[in-house]
């Protein structure tokens, strides 16, 4: 591989320690089969599918290229821009969201451009090395994995760049690795503060409907997005917004885009028409997501994910376990990152929670591998699952020998209860 | 939007006149609901999803980067290399089959490179597009869209490159929008007699699963194939296999790769640790599907197509109408596409059908829009269902008033008649 | 086995000779499946569930005592009124259609009670037996199995009454054996011009949903239903509506009703609280089978049905086979009777049909076994999957060596050409 | 109505008080829909149908007369004689389970026969009324609803029994409404102490394959079971074994059958040839279930169950409620009756728990009404979803200003850490 490539060369940073393939299935089928009771997906991603989606999904497939479609699709978008509070057009492409953050260098940058970097996590990392991969520069602002972007050193960086040569900031609105959310009101205000050109990009990959977003008022330049958090879909689709300002770096930047062009993305989120062939299926289940979503009311969904969010953390102090997230107002509502005790080992951890009871927690993320676990308590999830999460958290802790005190499920549940009773 | 970049910023190549959003649903529900019988897809790709594997898409997602599904995505890799006849790892990426195209030359080339393309249909189009988006230099062999590749124009464009500039000959084994299949071993056999060292790649999009094809035996460097057609999948994945040469190649290849780097999808598909956050459900889809393929067996699987192709072609034939695909030996056994008589709209009749009988037929795409319809007969498909779908268009022709011989469906069933008695 | 009890001893009156269970998956699962195309049932009932209905009932179930299930369940009530054109209350058991008949006796008759059957197939011969198992006298008027109801028999049997012994008359509107529809109004008017108090009890079976059925109008007492014809539903279901007159006999028959009891399935109707575990999923199927059949119009379902129904004769009629419904306008809309030339036995045929097409064709029941094969037209079909049914059975016809003309399909399609064109 | 017809007569006992239609869907769609995460249904039947179970029941209907339908229902029957431990035929009647229970009685007893009922709750009441709803004696055993069958007093009314009038004794082996299980084995005991003739009949309905059961070497004359408690179906199947003993009485039995014969029932188990219309979805889900419950291993279902329990009742415990079930060795595996405090409506409790948290408890019946409430913990269940469930339990108990204390909680898990330590 030649050097400069590999932004995804090293997918063992992935792969948990410890876990071995003893959840087998025990059936004919070659398919996965878990047998005694519902499994417990309490990974920040993808999410809980519900089963409303999950049927949705299950419709025979309509001709795209056919009246029904296109119509079906064009209105989706519709009701897409509400999520992410646009007056744009959302882009759909079929890809992870990885494929979402290249497509937006590769529309607008050329070779050689810089973008800069708040690094706040392993997403951070991975984006830089997206960056990279593309033939850009990346300046990065270190950071601690532990806080939010520090908008003053965003605002330095920017004023440094005198020559103008910095095309975009680059901001993970919910850091996935660490349960950290920065604000991105005040990575657009340093922007302007520094009074310099560079777009505002910003990954709501794991924020968007668990956490208020809002492209247009913000100033945003490019969102990206993904369907398998918030969105409660399996993986398989990315969403980009893009600003009239993004839109208009297009036309010069040069970086080769193929499959990932912006323009008849942009087309087809208004006629329903894609220049590929849409994943239907997924479209099916991207219909009955946004209803959900929107029948619930959005106000609702970040209540709901607040609340969840707020249970874990109670349980977290009580446990006596420290949140990964060091700053009061930073803490994620999708995903809380715990950190193990010194010499303790999170992955054998979450392998033992695994095999006991039949849930998955979410592995520490690059230098934070082995040291801090993950509960997700995004998408699909309410008061009483999430008890049953955190009950198997506390009941590992115990199991496995980690030092800590009980008491971390009464304290969620007063959560609960004081928020049921308001 | 910047010359040369806008592979796809002409979507309406794909929008069938006259078709106007007759068929909404009249139900209460967002979601497109045909009320009165079986709604027939016969276009080819996306083609019917089995109910075997619609169900199997339905379960609940499993943790992606934990041991029981990582253990499940590689027994499926192992099993992909029986279908494509190959020794080599078969890549999976999120994406159309476009990407997939992407992702090779990505991997192999560098900007500047040539490709020599042989022009069967509107995907070698759309191929010879994209190579130029990604800044690639393209000779094109043109052609009538009637025919297959013509192997000795493909040696005398090799013996006339001889500064080696061409780096690969890109082949499209069964040409989706004629309903014409290319030999690709005597492409391969061309390359050899040129004596030159273009490596061949093949586009086995709807060619895979319903017609015989071998990678390794037919000296293929870069397979390329989509989930949508023969595999009898929702779109959303693409296929790859390269080659020892193909990866050699990828050395010193200097185009960007980012989210296309085949590196981490050969390991994953090792592994089955992807890099990205793979779409779970369509992986599950996949294990169904392969399971049916091999259940059935891929010769009872080619024979079955062989028969629905040929009286397909019967039809026409007793109709009086024209085969796009002209000789004997190339007609696809996945797609048929019909001529209309001159003067006639296309597209007005798939129209009527669609309003008429619940079928949806394929449009004559770019230059033969309007001119041809196509019948899928790929896929989850059988003597039946395609006698039905015949019935449907015969009936057609005579409402549209399209000059045309009654008789095509008795030939069908002559042709069923004598396959079921052998 | 005691005499008299054993309706159902004989249950091979339903075992079609030749067949042996030849189409086992081939799979891994203990699950049928098969392999290679959508399978074709053509029965009568059950018929093709369609994929809405599926997907329905595999959502999760709800507390059946709860408030949700309740409404909902009410909400379906009302809307099967519009179905029976009735203003009583529709009651549901978990039955098959026998048991509606069985309840139908327990709830308005005594011991020793007579009925009168005309006899007009297989189910008016088991009928009769389930009166007799019930420990009633039973007159039957014979029937030649090829004709409706001769209602001027019934008024000669009704008056021949003198003792007013006969408390019903047990009407098969539409004989799933024969493919014959009867006149109920010209049977409630023979009650009538009789001047007898007998009520008129009528199984609209294989009728309703797919013929015009009025149970007010047409003054019938009972009207019998089931889930798995016109419904559209997996069997599980019955139906029974019954009249004020029916009801005040309720109040002094003394045949042990327990499970059948009528009044508290009353009560459920009208407030969704079922005294026994209602069958939760066939309750959310039921659902939104109702919406389908309203939203597509009842008079629109009739013309589809009736418009199938004709196709399907012409086809007949073109093979030169003789339908077993001898009279123009007793001709079923649901279910079509072919009689096989004197000598050819009809369950072999079938059993080369399904083995050679995938398609089940309905037996030949009683004494019409290894005569008659029976094409079911009834539910989720339309045009097409009719088209190819048909030809199914036209190139069966050819394979098995039966004498007949070609040609059907080109009638069946010329029907629909006519139809579609007005 | 006539006096004692009505078993049924008062659906009334099963409405809980309070509860009112709130959890009304807010979409589109007339099917409930809850949105927010998945609701906890904790009623001890229907019980959470596992999704392999929902998605096996979403397959398309094959011919329930054809051949492979045949074979796939005759293998279900043979692996159904596993489960219930015996080696004679599992009728299957598409019914709930009180027609099976009136099954048993039409196919063994003549009008005015005799049954010994010792009433332990709810659902012996419902028996009794249903044996006098079809024109037998009874004779009761008083009992305090709060312990299991008294075997002494089995014998001393079976002593008492000189005329040898009583036929069978009617035993509920877990007893639903009071979550107190029965001893079998010493009721057969105590009626061979007694040298009594009296058959053994038991209702398994919530008790089969969640507690150890034995049809033949308990001696057990009829087991009587449903579909929708430890099958983890939907309900709509009843399933019956008879002995020798049961079927030599059906000789001479008088009571009128019909649809509930016995003698079609057993002739189909053995070779899957219905005399009714099978309810086709429900046997693909019963295969399902059956292969589920024998790849866990029944002693490890047997386990579970009794895991489940033991924590549930350690939580009442803890909260310093009180267990209906008075008796250690009598608890309930499948389902644990919490009275309240004096003074306390449970069912307003109940209403609470629903609209705040999403849970489904079950009501107290006939005379427990508003005095218990119970926690179903059989069928589709494992520790995290029962940890949920008392969560939500513990914190609606503060909720509603019930005196208890806190810590059911942490009881519950200590009994799942010590057994997954284990």
């Amino acid at each position: 591989m030649s050097a400069g490539q590999g932004m995804h060369d090293d997918p063992q940073i992935f792969l948990a320690k410890g876990l071995t393939a003893r959840r087998n299935s025990k059936g004919k089928s070659n398919m996965p089969t878990p047998a005694t009771g519902r499994y417990f997906l309490q990974v920040p991603g993808p999410t809980v599918v519900p089963d409303r989606v999950l049927r949705a999904m299950s419709m025979p497939l309509l001709d795209h290229r056919g009246p029904t479609f296109s119509s079906f699709a064009a209105g989706i978008s519709q009701d897409l821009k509400k999520l992410f509070r646009t007056d744009s057009e959302v882009m759909i492409f079929p890809s992870s969201g990885t494929g979402a953050w290249q497509a937006a260098f590769c529309n607008t940058m050329s070779p050689g451009d810089t973008v800069l970097i708040p690094e706040v996590g392993m997403f951070s990392v991975l984006w830089a090395k997206n960056a990279r991969a593309m033939g850009l520069e990346v300046v990065e602002i270190p950071g601690d994995w532990r806080s939010g972007i520090d908008a003053s050193k965003v605002t330095q960086a920017l004023q440094a760049d005198t020559g103008g040569r910095i095309k975009a900031v680059l901001a993970t609105h919910n850091e996935t690795s660490t349960g950290v959310t920065s604000d991105i009101p005040a990575v657009r205000a340093a922007i302007d503060e520094a009074g310099h050109e560079a777009m505002l990009f910003v990954d709501s990959i794991s924020s968007l409907a668990a956490t208020d977003y809002r492209h247009d008022v913000w100033g945003v330049d490019v969102t990206i997005c993904g369907s398998q958090k918030g969105f409660m879909l399996p993986p398989g689709l990315s969403f980009t917004v893009a600003s009239p300002k993004a839109l208009a770096a297009r036309e010069s930047a040069t970086l080769p885009r193929g499959y990932f062009d912006w323009a008849p993305a942009i087309v087809a989120a208004g006629n329903g028409l894609y220049p590929y062939t849409p994943p239907v299926t997924l479209f099916y289940g991207l219909r009955e997501a946004v209803d959900m979503l929107l029948e619930e009311g959005l106000e609702n969904v970040f209540d709901r994910h607040a609340r969840l969010a707020k249970a874990t953390r109670a349980a977290v102090t009580a446990w006596g376990l420290e949140n990964q997230s060091l700053n009061e107002g930073e803490h994620s509502n999708a995903v809380t990152a715990i950190r193990m005790p010194q010499g303790v080992d999170a992955d054998a951890f979450r392998a033992l929670v695994l095999d006991k009871f039949d849930m998955s927690l979410a592995a520490g993320l690059g230098k934070l591998a082995g040291q801090v676990f993950r509960i997700g308590h995004l998408g699909y999830q309410n008061d009483l699952t999430l008890m049953g999460a955190l009950a198997g958290v506390e009941m590992g802790l115990g199991m496995a020998g980690i030092a800590h005190q009980k008491g971390g499920v009464d304290a969620a549940m007063q959560v609960f209860s004081q928020a049921a009773n308001s």
